[in-house]
């Protein structure tokens, strides 16, 4: 099935939707298609949240830096890692399994989980012709976030996702070379291939940004991603996930 | 296009393959995909290792509990949260990331990444008439993963996932409940309807089980959950995951 490779070769996020709310069906759909992801084991760790009061989206622009795309859209989606459902579970089965939902373990399962189940949402939605966009910019304050949505512990929403007609139709950006991201049998770090891969992927990622800035921007990708990791962000994130009870022990 | 979503809902893992190696081409096509997926800010904060060495794949279904398909199919992907490349590009830009790629965040990020291209893997190579199965299993044992495969430290092997042509044809396993997966404007957590979505998809998978096993099954979903998160299993990922210097702040 050519299509269905192209159409994942074709992913762009889209940042401008018309106003056109997505209808009751189409979300049963994407939500559907989300669950039949594979799960760890079975567990379906996760949780969705979508969101249609207007107020909620508005803050939650905010909290994400005041993106208004995730404020306008046909849906807004919320994904989360889960684990408050298996509390509920141990105690309807008269089991302890507090050391298991609080391990780092588990932690990784939900989120896991949860990330698998948002890309199935991605290609459903994308393949009836919406346009997608993720926004981690909700990890900006999760304390706000969770008495936005009214959160359990052992929950951690863990990024958005805006979906709608698209209203724009951005160019698909260049990712790192083939060999850069694939390693044949084991992990290859001689150091000389690896940071000539860099310079080279530098090159198309400055030519990209240059052709469509007129100019006015010409960044190297690793230019690029030092200055944001230099740049200290999210540093509260490890005290809330203990607070929320999960990557513990 | 509905195809698509046919494709989405129809998916199972596959246990079983044909005796029959995926091309280079292949390859190359599920990887790309896999590079398609949305990334955090643009980071790309994963690396994929495939297998071809047959003692590696055997070693990696000793790890995974002696699975036979996790040595015996069409390609062999480990998916990687990796940091690394950043440590690289800090000193390359002469940026200091370090405090910013040992975050927790971070570390959420790259697991994120991963998943993310992980189901568009997943979803190419079903759409071209494949069959695939995750192996969280080789978590059983990460060390022993990091040696076999020389992945650095900022290199987090998550899971396998075989690739091949199906030689078997299970059934799809049902889901939890759309209405408890999925939530509207907050999380719902009435307990009583909470309870009531998991009394209901007890029937639901004991009977798949029954019916499956000609009556020898017939476990109910909380009841297996429980059991198995009673069992406390690899406990030892907090303390890898900070010693290859990640989630640590």
């Amino acid at each position: 099935m050519e299509n269905m490779v192209s159409l994942l070769l074709s992913h762009r996020s889209i940042r401008k939707f018309e106003d056109k709310s997505l209808t009751d069906e189409q979300i049963k759909i994407i939500v559907s298609c989300a669950q039949s992801a594979s799960s760890s084991s079975f567990v379906q760790a996760y949780s969705i949240i979508g969101i249609k009061d207007k107020q909620k989206k508005k803050k939650l622009a905010e909290i994400a830096g005041n993106q208004p795309y995730v404020a306008d859209n046909g849906h807004l989606f919320v994904f989360c890692a889960d684990l408050y459902r298996h509390e509920v579970i141990g105690r309807k089965e008269g089991k302890d399994v507090t050391s298991s939902i609080e391990s780092t373990e588990k932690f990784m399962v939900g989120l896991i989980d949860a990330a698998l189940a948002s890309q199935n949402a991605a290609i459903a939605a994308e393949s009836m012709g919406l346009g997608i966009c993720y926004i981690g910019g909700i990890r900006n304050n999760l304390e706000e976030v969770k008495k936005l949505l009214k959160t359990p512990d052992r929950v951690i929403p863990l990024f958005a996702m805006a979906v709608g007609y698209p209203n724009q139709s951005p160019d698909i950006k260049p990712r790192l070379p083939f060999e850069h991201i694939y390693h044949e049998d084991e992990y290859e770090q001689q150091n000389e291939e690896f940071e000539k891969h860099l310079t080279e992927y530098d090159a198309i990622v400055s030519a990209y940004y240059e052709e469509r800035t007129s100019g006015k921007r010409r960044d190297r990708w690793t230019e690029q991603i030092a200055a944001m990791l230099e740049n200290q962000t999210r540093m509260y994130m490890k005290e809330f996930i203990t607070k929320n009870k999960m990557d513990i022990r």
